[in-house]
């Protein structure tokens, strides 16, 4: 099970109800943490997030939007006496301005840190384990910046139990049938796998595309992807303000998830100019309709 | 008038109920900010400060519940369009981190951003006009600090309106008498300036000490201050943490309220540890009775 928990999802600036880009992916056993506002560490507080357990901090880019919460977070979990390391994945310059900052404060962490920065124009895998990946989703704005997209690793078979008593298949043959592997019955015969074992759970994928102008070129990384979170920052009427500031309007991010066959979109990111964000939903639906509104604090199971 | 409004007062971490060091000081013509923990511009909104007054900001030092929010509201009046300068004092290294941040974000500000670095260890003018000065006051902290005196300056004699008619005074003479001047009557008789005049309002002066060990070289220098700001990070049970961190408790607090003469003490700057503040009140009172707690939102009228 997937698991999006939004902080923020506000562009600009900070406000007391419109949190700026933050949000944390439950994918396996991982919290993983994505953009980190002004106050990021406050909604955490706020939405009883574990927040201890994060290991892993993914940043889009640089604005401030997306991560003047990260030194604060990176101080507090100082002073909460955190033991476990701590990984950053963000643009190349994100070293330097955190750690400047801890060294004028005299205040290392008593952690270990660890930065990945990241530089490349092509899609690259950053984070694998057995169980998940992560890849970067190169996107267009003003300044360098990435999406990512969380994908799960196919699980293992699943043993029938109702066949592995009329068989009477033995435990230790448990994990080559889980592989797919075939296996050798007492009688010498040969019992083919799928005739005992079902099909791996379905993987889950999850794109986060935030800040971008219209972009197709990200469509085949997000292919039917379960979950796409994409920026919407402006509506129709000020669809040459997005051009500009290279972001996008609601009917691209519908567009986008439309021609990559997303199962669901939600959208976020929004310019505070808009008091009903209904409005978004309006534009959006008419061309992908299996769309949703971000909202700080609103829960998505993936 | 003075007047104080209390944005932050507490230590180390950001809680929704609870931020970090920032207050608002209304002197003369001028709204002071003084310090900058993180979240400050939400704090500012809340309490419908006109924060696009703000022209100078005074940072006490880099420890991040002191200046954490400081670039998120730089970034903040860029997008709201600010033209007027803004003068930023703080120890040397803030303007390195702060540029480097709007370097990366690639942001720079549209209005002219200064910066007066500080690294002298002697009380310093470090601001003044016509009307009041701001000198620093060296503190003993883990890492260079300084605490802030706001001192108005005398302002001019005031008109006794019924003497100016008794005497048939004509309006080109009264800045003489503002200014002390005796003056020649029609008469040609000498008129001495205190027959007429009544003494300048009495100027105020208000201090601003946070973080700092005990530390009674500050005494001379806030001598009589209309207000104290003194930090009681810790109570009296956790004098060695205070003295480990450098900080201070609420009697010692007290004890240089005592020691300067100062007419009104208030403490801030709490360790969330202690969930009674009045506990703050209750050991600093038998040393000095003229003192009040701060609290977030909370305003004193100097």
């Amino acid at each position: 099970m997937m698991k999006l928990n939004i902080l923020g999802c506000h562009s600009a600036t900070p406000l007391e109800n419109a949190h700026t880009t933050s949000q944390v992916l439950q994918i396996k056993d991982h919290l993983f943490l994505i953009d980190c506002g002004e106050g990021t560490q406050i909604q955490l507080r706020n939405q009883k997030v574990k927040f201890s357990r994060i290991k892993h901090i993914f940043i889009s880019h640089l604005h401030g939007d997306h991560f003047y919460g990260l030194v604060g977070l990176i101080s507090t979990f100082r002073l909460l006496g955190r033991v476990a390391d701590l990984h950053v994945y963000g643009p190349k310059g994100i070293k330097e301005v955190i750690t400047l900052q801890l060294k004028l404060a005299q205040s290392w962490t008593n952690y270990d840190l660890f930065f990945h920065e990241l530089e490349q124009k092509e899609s690259e895998l950053i984070f694998e384990d057995d169980s998940l990946a992560v890849r970067t989703i190169p996107l267009d704005h003003r300044i360098y910046t990435n999406g990512f997209l969380f994908e799960e690793k196919p699980g293992l078979r699943r043993l029938d139990k109702e066949k592995m008593k009329h068989y009477n298949i033995q435990y230790y043959d448990y994990q080559n049938l889980k592989l797919g592997k075939d296996i050798v019955l007492e009688d010498g015969s040969v019992l083919k796998n799928e005739t005992v074992t079902l099909a791996p759970h379905p993987i889950k994928r999850y794109a986060f595309c935030s800040d971008t102008a219209y972009n197709t070129s990200i469509v085949s990384l997000i292919k039917n992807v379960d979950l796409l979170y994409h920026e919407a920052t402006f509506l129709d009427a000020h669809q040459n303000l997005a051009e500009k500031t290279k972001h996008s309007t609601a009917a691209q991010a519908a567009k986008i998830a439309q021609l990559a066959e997303v199962k669901q979109l939600v959208l976020g990111h929004f310019s505070s100019r808009y008091k009903d964000k209904g409005e978004f939903l309006n534009e959006a639906s008419p061309i992908f309709d299996k769309v949703a509104l971000a909202a700080d604090g609103k829960t998505f199971d993936i």
